[in-house]
C-alpha cells in the first residue's frame, strides 16, 4: 500500500444519495487497495450511528429527531428527488441490485475502511459514543482527518 | 502535460449553479494544459444527456422526467436561488457575458475534456447509452474514476 | 512550510453549515503550518462581504436582497435544519463553546489564510470590491485558484 496514496472523504451531508455516493467512492478505493478514511461530521454523522437516538436538552432532542434511525433510515436530498422518497430509492436500487446503505457500510467496514467520528459535531449534536455504531474509531478533529488527508492522493468533500 | 498533474471532477449535483461551477473549473483546468476528466453520477448526468428522455419502467420515467432536457434546461438550485428561476440565471450571465452551460459544454469538448459516465446511475436510472450526447467516453465505474483521479492533483466531488 | 502541501477551499455554498466547514477545516490547515487558500465564488462571496449589499441593476438588488448582511446573517442550509434558524444554530454552538462564524473568520485571518475572492461572480452578482471585507486579496479567477491549488495536498469544493 502506497503510503501517499490514499483517500479521504469527508462526509458533511446527511442526504441519502450523496451518503450513498460516498460509501461506493470508499469502496472502490479500499477495493482498490488505497488506505480509506471517512470523516463523519454534522449530518453526515447519522450514517454511523445506531438507531433512535436522542440528546438530552431540548436542542439535542431537536437534533436527535432529525437524525434518528441510523443509516438505513436516511433519506434522499428532498429537492432532487422533487419528492420522490427514501422508498422509491430503495425499490429502484433493488430493482438494479444495488446494496443498501447498510449493506454499503459492512462492505466498507469489512474492506478495512476506516470510519471518524468527528467530535465536535457530537458534542454540538449531543451524541454519546455509545450512541455510535460499533467498529468507529474515536471520536477525532480536523487535526487527525488532515494527517489522513495529508497522505492521501484525493480528499473529497461530500 | 504532467501525468500526475491532472484534475478529476465528480459531477453529482444536477443544479445549474454547481453544473456551471463544475465547468468553468474544467475548463480552466484543460485550458492551463492539465488532463482534465469529469465523471458525471447521480443527476450530474443530466448534463450530458440529450432532451426528453425517460426510461422504460414507472421509476424510470419519473427520474427522466427529472432528467429531461438536456444541460440547457438544467435549473438552478432552488433554495440558494429563493425562487429565482433558470431564466433569471441566464439572463444575468447573458448581461455579464457570461457562457451559457451550453457553451461551457461545447467549450470543455473542444478543449480535451474528457466526460465520464457512470455506469451505475445509468442503469438505476433506466438512460440508455444512445441517450447521452455525442463525444463521451465508454460508460465506466468508480475504479475508472479513480485511475483518473489518482493522476490528478486536485479531484473535486461537486 | 512544504511548498506542495497546501490546503485550498473553494467556497461555493452559502448555507452557514458548510461555510462554518470550510472556516473549520481552513484554520486547521493553517494552524498545522499549511500554506491555505480559500476561494469564495457564487454563494461563498457573502462569507466575506461587508453587509447591507446591493447591486445597482435590478438583478443586482435582488442578488443583493440575498447576499445582505455579511458573515454573521448567514442561514443554514434550510433542508437539513428542517426550519430550525439560524439563531438555534447558533444557541446550541454558544452553549457548546463553538466560535462563531465571524469569530472563524477572525481567526482565519490571523492565522494567515488567503482568502481570494471570484471575480467573475462578482460581476455577475454586481459586487463592488469595496463591498468586500478590508484583508482579502484581488478579485481573480479560476487560472489563479488552480495555481493555488497545484501546490495544494488538498483541494475541497464546499
Amino acid at each position: 500500500m502506497d503510503s501517499n496514496n490514499g483517500t479521504t472523504i469527508i462526509v458533511m451531508s446527511g442526504d441519502m444519495d450523496k451518503v450513498f455516493a460516498a460509501f461506493s467512492i470508499a469502496i472502490g478505493a479500499a477495493a482498490a487497495g488505497k488506505e480509506t478514511n471517512m470523516f463523519f461530521t454534522f449530518w453526515g454523522i447519522k450514517a454511523i450511528q445506531k438507531g433512535n437516538l436522542t440528546g438530552r436538552s431540548l436542542f439535542g432532542r431537536m437534533m436527535g429527531l432529525m437524525n434518528r434511525g441510523g443509516i438505513n433510515r436516511i433519506g434522499p436530498s428532498r429537492f432532487n428527488f422533487f419528492g420522490i422518497g427514501r422508498w422509491m430509492f430503495k425499490k429502484m436500487m433493488k430493482n438494479h441490485n444495488v446494496s443498501s446503505l447498510e449493506e454499503l457500510l459492512k462492505t466498507a467496514m469489512d474492506l478495512g475502511v476506516k470510519l471518524m467520528p468527528c467530535q465536535t459535531s457530537m458534542e454540538v449534536m449531543e451524541i454519546p459514543r455509545e450512541a455510535l455504531i460499533d467498529g468507529v474509531e474515536e471520536p477525532c478533529g480536523v487535526a487527525a482527518m488532515l494527517e489522513r488527508s495529508d497522505r492521501s492522493r484525493q480528499t473529497l468533500f461530500i
